[in-house]
């Protein structure tokens, strides 16, 4: 299929980038060091892509999401590294179920709904999910009370992951890092699982680091220098040409938005509308061609997207399904 | 169905406010003075409960919303308010289709598909698409000179339509609707389309207003005091609660983002990640608890969902599915 007849917008996977990014992070972690964070790409396709590269341990944020992998047949070993207060679905999978606990409530629904494993989810500084360091061995004994097998702890470093500068990221992982351990002293387990694409070869605390967006790459991880390649762009058709500016099918309904606008090469975005991108080009640009648009955020511009296409010498060479949208 | 039983993140439609909306605005724009905009929305079941409000015209921004609606039974009379170039799936609707062109290419991509109607769209002052209001009759004459018949004009004030103060909106709207009205005298047709939810009592200018926010509302909106009531929520669960914030299953990928953080009553909204928001709640808050979360931005937000249930009085008294998604 040639890209100048594919239906804009759509999702483009840079091959030659994809693999690089794959390899990288092989080289770096190779196997169960990686549990790679299937919310990038929600593609059990693409997940298959980066268990032949020897990572045959997933990250989940939702329950459809560990569905799809078990029914995939990726489900060696799914961790779902969320709190879920209806873990019903979950205990019926054809698969290794490991799930994120913080609290007695989220215990009692994992014992409840059939899960076997978990983890106990530590708060290491970012406010959202985990509990305080110093309640992790109390929720493991509760958890076995209920006949839980804990398998460790997990403390994700999101507010660090993103930062820019190197050595803040080091010194800010290290402190979040010293927490989890300390927390999983008193939890026991073999399992330490943390850490991002930001952090993926600074956490060397962690005994998995749980990275997603390294496989597609963003604008916002870009700003970082990390050895990552921007794999995904948006194809979108120039659809209309004025004076001062131009405008391209490419909206709020393809672009995850949180981190800011997107960008395309050779041109100034000045602001997307729900099915518009208008840009001011430095060079010319003519109705009906084509161009990348490049987002900020991978994460919620891929869940907009019913299909990737992977693309190498300006053909596609493949269709993934985003099979893993919803909830 | 109770709506304690139903999986979150859930997509909520309060019936009552939802009603009180479609007759408010069928009161101030009765019949095909409003052309609803499906793109709010997206979804055809809705759609035909505004076509029983009188509405039998509709408004959509992509191909997929056209043929969705035509299959739906809804096509007596459909605008492509946008341009395209790729028109073929147009032409075989069965469907009263009518789309914007602003430029001989697209005049050429319509014609080229088989479309038969046609409005010239106007640049009114909105960087985005749409010729320069003096070359309006110039391009009606093309196409005609392709077969197409030309309705009239369309001109969005999309950078009007959100201003909070209303003298301001009234008077950019009426410096808008000027151009508008000069394309129209040179263009010809009875067709003068434009307007939103925040201009819909403004703009007197134009035959018919493509409004769509008006009927679910959003708190971009809702600062506009409009007489159109929240009706879209998002159902989330409580999953994590800690001494200074909790956390609620509702994220990036629950919402439209690009207006910023949704809002919860009664708690102050810290951020929002994939799956995730972080909010400080005002009282007493546990594991489990149902909460609200109302966004900012209601287009986005829905384009995200897979279906949105129609609530009333704690129940919910119907599914509909969100089924003009993708493109």
């Amino acid at each position: 299929m040639d890209l100048a007849t594919l239906q804009t917008p759509a999702l483009l996977v840079d091959a030659d980038a994809f693999e690089h990014n794959l390899r990288a992070m092989g080289e770096s972690l190779p196997g169960s060091r990686l549990r790679p964070h299937v919310k990038a790409h929600k593609c059990t396709a693409l997940a298959a892509r980066q268990a032949a590269a020897g990572h045959n341990g997933f990250t989940c944020a939702t329950v459809r999401e560990m569905e799809g992998m078990a029914k995939a047949g990726l489900g060696d070993d799914l961790l779902l590294a969320n709190e879920v207060l209806d873990a019903r679905r979950l205990g019926d999978l054809e698969a290794r179920v490991t799930v994120a606990v913080d609290s007695p409530a989220t215990i009692e629904a994992a014992a409840a709904g059939g899960v076997n494993e978990v983890l106990i989810d530590v708060n290491v500084g970012l406010p959202r999910c985990g509990c305080a360091p110093s309640d992790a061995g109390r929720l493991a004994d509760l958890a076995r009370s209920k006949g839980l097998t804990v398998r460790g702890v997990m403390g994700y470093e999101g507010h660090v992951v993103g930062l820019p500068n190197r050595a803040l990221r080091e010194q800010l992982t290290k402190e979040c890092m010293e927490k989890l351990v300390a927390a999983h002293a008193d939890v026991g387990g073999e399992v330490a699982s943390a850490g991002g694409t930001g952090t993926y070869d600074i956490n060397t605390w962690a005994t998995e680091i749980q990275a997603g967006s390294y496989v597609l790459m963003d604008t916002a991880y870009g700003h970082l220098d990390l050895p990552f390649r921007q794999a995904l762009g948006v194809l979108a058709t120039v659809i209309s040409v004025s004076a001062d500016h131009s405008v391209a099918d490419c909206g709020l309904k393809a672009l995850g938005m949180d981190h800011g606008n997107p960008t395309i090469d050779g041109a100034d975005v000045w602001f997307v509308a729900d099915e518009h991108v208008t840009f001011a080009p430095h060079g010319r640009v003519t109705v009906g061609d084509r161009i990348r648009v490049v987002p900020a955020h991978v994460d919620p511009t891929v869940a907009y997207h019913e299909r990737m296409h992977l693309v190498r010498d300006g053909r596609v060479e493949d269709v993934w399904e985003v099979d893993l949208r919803g909830w």
